[in-house]
């Protein structure tokens, strides 16, 4: 690819948002940023992976202390060594990091507010992966292969947490289709029916840059 | 086509979304839906199409007496000989030419719930088309030729009275990606950027239908 592309991905659980990352960026040839981003986070700080990842993709409780005490601003670098709850560090270390990937070079990104981070950059397409429940709950039982009693909860469970984590931090609406360039069911799809339209999608918007 | 195709079409004011439509529907060579379904709904009750015109699309505000009263259920057929509000005997009227027209051929239907109407078929694709302000209000004011000193007051109040009326009748989130097969960004895409992955989604389908 001549220019520059990053692609950000919101997706459901069990829809397969992450795997059809993972294929566009392996067919594009391009990196793939998914948990990378935690093991980048700690690398930065010192701190340890595992503390991050239990926050990860986890809404603090306590941001409007953080904005009452100056110690947090959307969109301004603020030094975590400030006394903020984990997430919040997380948030502005994946921030930084996120904004310093899409500086470098051609990515995928999933999840972790990357759309909303990067919302000042005219080189991204911001996409969404959905799916029904039966679906999801297959992909959840059959291929992520987790085991528990209540699948549906589960899924609920997930998507509940990450939605609280994207409005939480971008103060818009997670799955919302104005805050993607494209939305897509990978139910009705399917996997690469999916990988398909991002890749028509993507030259469809080189095709209209050229004229 | 040899498969019946019903395609349903929402979108904020000023997107684009009914010219999409339109499009589409020439290519395919199917029937295209709008405003005459307001046509068909006053020659079918001999009501006048002026009274439905000032309803179109428009909330009713009693709908819960009507559900009290056993006049409205959803999903189900209720005669609008009862006195209902002038909205919800459109809405009622509206959802069997819907279903007729959608039981008959292959077609493009914008707005007026169709997705949610259509719920229950396998053969329908439902797509959501929404745009950045500035594109829609550039669209509204040269190419909708509509001249008022407010234009994005006026976007935000249509977009509303949309939104009121889809979650009202549905009970769903207007816009929201998990109601819709397809979301695009025609500020992004442009009218004929959108035609072509729409046009890329039917193929897919079909090729994934084929195997």
């Amino acid at each position: 690819m001549n220019q520059k592309l990053i692609i950000t991905i919101g997706r459901q659980y069990g829809s397969g948002g992450r795997i059809i990352g993972k294929k566009i960026a392996d067919e594009l040839g391009i990196s793939f940023y998914n948990k990378e981003i935690i093991e980048m986070a700690a690398k930065k700080t010192g701190m340890s992976e595992e503390a991050f990842e239990k926050v990860d993709e986890t809404a603090a409780s306590s941001l409007l202390y953080s904005i009452a005490t100056g110690a947090y601003m959307f969109g301004n670098y603020v030094s975590p060594q400030v006394d903020l709850p984990l997430n919040d560090k997380l948030f502005i270390i994946q921030s930084e990091i996120i904004k310093s990937i899409a500086n470098k070079e051609s990515c995928v990104i999933v999840g972790r507010c990357a759309d909303y981070i990067l919302k000042d950059r005219k080189d991204v397409i911001n996409i969404f992966i959905h799916a029904d429940k039966e679906t999801r709950k297959a992909r959840v039982t059959d291929e992520y292969n987790i085991s528990v009693n209540n699948v549906e909860g589960y899924l609920n469970k997930i998507d509940k947490k990450r939605s609280t984590y994207y409005n939480y931090y971008t103060g818009e609406k997670w799955g919302n289709s104005a805050n993607y360039h494209l939305c897509l069911d990978s139910g009705a799809l399917g996997i690469d029916g999916c990988v398909h339209i991002i890749e028509s999608y993507i030259k469809e918007i080189g095709n209209s840059n050229k004229s």
